[in-house]
């Protein structure tokens, strides 16, 4: 049983952020599975999504009943093989399990940020994670993978650490968010915002706004399945009734999920971390920084890449893994595409785990040998 | 130019529901174009979408510079040619444009019925217009039409009416809401319930839940659209500015655009009566009727059918229509069916004009020279 436990790590000097503020004190919290090589070149970096956290694959303890959000990918003798690499998984900042975010104590006033923490995006959050793979004694990195904003994050490693990584593999993910994609993250932050227990971002722990929040969630968790998975999964089935009750509450199936999916979500997660995650995403637009030139931007990478996307994921559709792949090939970088075949939705990267795991085992393997050659 | 008013009609006697429940008093809000022929054999009824009324066609004076909301449909010599037919538009039930709804004065209790108004059904809605279409002096219209919630309602008069209706033309719908939809029903409602003043139904005519109202029809506003249209009309354009602001206030031209649609609609929309109206669409399903089989249902069903869809709308999606087409062939009725090409999404049954417009032009024509033989 692969045991884990969470670590932090204080950065050595503010970090500096592209609003340019800067950011004292930054915590990070991690947590590695595996053993670093002599050479220190098995080092993989996985990078979570909007909810998840460092706890990425294992258990904290022998009757600890629930692994990490990836432990189906990750763990010894699984895809990314903790018994050949070194895995590493950081909380992004700007989130609220373990990193500094928006509830945070600010070193200047000794309150909680709140709203006067700065927005962050997601270069800076790769930035927060450079100083901790150089604080871990790795020069250059095996592998940067993620889903969803976690492949963000890895294309982000591909430009501006280009010396620092060999592989990366974006998954289910996008160079900028479409427009549909902000609007929800708009319409997300406004429930949060009609709630009045937000109080513009200033709430005691205990009187968070448990409703705004749930709702988001509920939104964002539609954004996450298909049609075709929703269809499957609950249909029009009724939740413990054979008729309608002709009221308001929950009749349908599919409202209990999303009822169930919304309180789980309040009991892990943060209404301003909400705020920032959302906010870092719809920032993210790599061909911006070009000119509206993806290619142009993605000319500093020197990785080899794998890009896999999903077919029924409306969310982050597999046109966008194209664009990437094109950007990718005119710069004649080394690139291999998958779309996989799925009804999950967007979801699908953290359920398709045996597609996936082939992909990522075989690339991860590939480019160990061209490593050590 | 065309002239219109809105009429009133009260039903003779309480209006039986689905629920089981009666519903006394009930005043129709409605509207005409054209004339009735002295055979009465010229007339189409309108059927409105979710947030529609009876103002189809025309404007209410010389000076109105606002016309109806298919005035581009409807109108002399338009596609449902004003100077041919005569056009009905009645306002359903449960909404808040004239017709009785939830903040209709409870009989009994001389105040609103707020939540204590009866949760009704699309059948509910067309029960009620029988009844002003016999007031009117019509055993059978020519034809029912109608998009989206109004094509539900075209739908159910085929099977329910089947002597009083020559043809039906359902419009970019369904004959069941899918869970997905169900699911941003579901949290539409949840924004709405989560703004204090929305206050379980019960709130003044001066303190309605604006916030969680504005944010229901920005979520559902998105899922009119289709991610090709916002990506042409807003792209990732910024709003009055060159820059991120970094902050949490608008900065997308689609975030300002959502704004601005969720600030017009509650100008005009109730709460109350959104969700009435989202809860009628949650419970319609043709199919369930007869244990599942669409055709079954449809088999009571007599008219000629022409069944429009639009290619990229994604709430109710071309497969969709082509079920309700199946179900009808099944049936050996005359069924014509096409999707129109469109980017819009749903909201092409507004937009698509043209190309709608010469289908049913042509459809009425027909039906017409049929019945008068």
């Amino acid at each position: 049983m692969l045991i884990t436990e969470p670590l932090d790590f204080e950065l050595p000097e503010p970090l500096k952020l592209d609003c340019g503020k800067e950011l004292k004190q930054v915590n990070i919290r991690y947590e590695t599975a595996g053993k670093l090589s002599p050479a220190a070149d098995n080092a993989v970096l996985v990078a979570h999504a909007l909810s998840g956290n460092s706890h990425v694959c294992g258990r904290y303890s022998a009757d600890d009943t629930k692994p990490g959000w990836w432990d189906d990918m990750v763990g010894p003798g699984k895809a990314i093989d903790t018994d050949k690499y070194f895995v590493i998984c950081s909380n992004v900042i700007g989130s609220c399990a373990g990193s500094t975010g928006p509830r945070s104590i600010d070193p200047d006033t000794g309150k909680p940020y709140n709203l006067t923490f700065p927005v962050i995006t997601i270069r800076d959050m790769v930035r927060a994670q450079k100083h901790l793979v150089e604080h871990l004694g790795i020069k250059r990195l095996l592998a940067v993978i993620g889903g969803s904003m976690g492949g963000m994050q890895a294309l982000e490693w591909a430009i501006n650490f280009p010396d620092m990584v060999d592989g990366v593999i974006p998954i289910a993910t996008t160079s900028q968010l479409s427009p549909q994609s902000i609007a929800f993250d708009w319409v997300g932050r406004e429930a949060i915002k009609n709630d009045p227990r937000w109080n513009g971002g200033d709430y005691a722990s205990d009187q968070v706004p448990e409703g705004g929040l749930s709702t988001a969630r509920m939104l964002a968790h539609i954004t996450y399945l298909s049609d075709e998975s929703m269809s499957r999964k609950f249909g029009r089935e009724l939740q413990d009734t054979d008729r309608y009750s002709f009221d308001f509450k929950r009749d349908f199936a599919v409202e209990s999920y999303l009822e169930h999916q919304g309180r789980r979500f309040v009991e892990f997660f943060d209404a301003n971390s909400y705020f920032y995650i959302t906010r870092a995403m719809d920032y993210f637009d790599m061909a911006r920084r070009s000119g509206g030139d993806l290619s142009k931007t993605l000319s500093a990478a020197k990785a080899t890449f794998l890009v896999i996307s999903f077919s029924s994921d409306w969310l982050f559709p597999t046109a966008e893994s194209l664009k990437i792949v094109s950007a990718l090939l005119k710069n004649r970088l080394n690139v291999s595409f998958c779309e996989i075949q799925s009804g999950y939705g967007h979801d699908a990267f953290l359920l398709e785990v045996d597609a996936l795991g082939r992909m990522v085992r075989d690339f991860l393997r590939n480019i160990l040998e061209v490593r050590r050659g």
